[in-house]
């Protein structure tokens, strides 16, 4: 059975992994016939986001902690990877992935990726294992394989702008479909970075994880 | 379109709504054509618990302010409800549906459920509009329907003991399969009462929504 690794940034869109993307993708792992392990780094979240009204609290809290509520406690820190157990790296979106996994979403394109998470994900990318990048996580995307990589964060102009200038190559994709970097063995699709409804952001990760577990050896 | 309301006591299995569940059910209600609004009350969790530890952590949360993480900021204290504006009511489980909108965890045949909660469950059983409840959250039913109420949460004889000493019926139920009360229009299925895997959630869950949204007048 192909196993998965999902890199998780939290619990909730706004301060960390956007949930209905994270678990849209754990039920497609399964129901491609895959299974999955979660994975996360052990930081401190940049912001703690008071869901109801948008706006920052004082509290801390870990993204290790908080993603475990995503992976009913079943999550292991990014130092853990042996990334030899696993066929392939899927992460969702959300502003974790833009605010804990990078600070692209707070310096767009002087933006650094957190030393544990970019390890993770260039461990994937050295074997040239299939990834799948949901939403703004692409924003990774330039710091894990380099110049020329080939993306999709959906239509938005300024992200678009700030990955190019970060040496991606952005191709404009509706909510419904996927953008493919053959030569990385990667695949990308922009969820809720487009999508209004929770269907509409289904069918694009949906699409993504078939094309991801399709693509293990 | 159908419109459903969707309760919800927390954002993660130990000390709220479980997670999986909640998004499988809106997907779902999605998938059949209906539309949804998130509720919750606005009320502190009972517990906050570390995920990774599963162990009580002294932070003070609020139920509404940690389910809005699960409605992606789309959510009303369960106060604001006009039932007449909804065909339906859903709710997911998780530890949050017994002990925050009930304390049925911690005190078993002797709970009492949150005023608040139990108005609003029982809006929609004085309206005769479908339900459907899931998981554990079916402690709930014996003070919203009364004696003779016929649910599942499962085989687990202790948990069914204390629910047939509130004056429910239970009857044992697979993880993918729905028990109905015809009489008091209402859908009850095990969920992660007997779920090992997403996959085995998913397939009772969305049997569940498929049934109350065909109940919809």
């Amino acid at each position: 059975m192909k196993k998965i690794a999902v890199l998780l940034s939290g619990c909730g869109v706004f301060d960390g992994s956007e949930i209905y993307e994270t678990v849209i993708t754990l039920l497609a792992v399964e129901r491609n016939g895959a299974t999955y392990q979660c994975f996360a780094p052990a930081i401190d979240q940049l912001h703690v986001i008071d869901h109801t009204a948008g706006e920052a609290t004082t509290e801390k809290r870990n993204v290790l902690v908080e993603a475990a509520r995503l992976a009913r406690g079943e999550i292991k820190p990014c130092a853990e990877l042996n990334v030899n157990e696993f066929d392939a790296l899927l992460i969702p979106g959300g502003f974790g992935a833009a605010k804990n996994f990078s600070d692209f979403a707070v310096n767009g394109q002087q933006a650094k990726v957190e030393p544990s998470v970019l390890e993770f994900c260039k461990a994937f990318a050295s074997a040239k294992k299939p990834a799948g990048y949901m939403c703004i996580a692409p924003n990774l995307l330039p710091f894990v394989y380099g110049q020329g990589v080939r993306l999709t964060i959906g239509n938005d102009k300024e992200t678009a702008q700030a990955l190019e200038a970060l040496g991606a190559v952005h191709v404009n994709c509706a909510v419904d479909d996927i953008v493919i970097d053959e030569p990385n063995n990667l695949v990308t699709t922009p969820a809720y970075m487009l999508a209004t409804r929770i269907n509409e952001a289904a069918t694009g990760i949906e699409m993504l994880v078939a094309e991801v577990i399709r693509r293990c050896e």
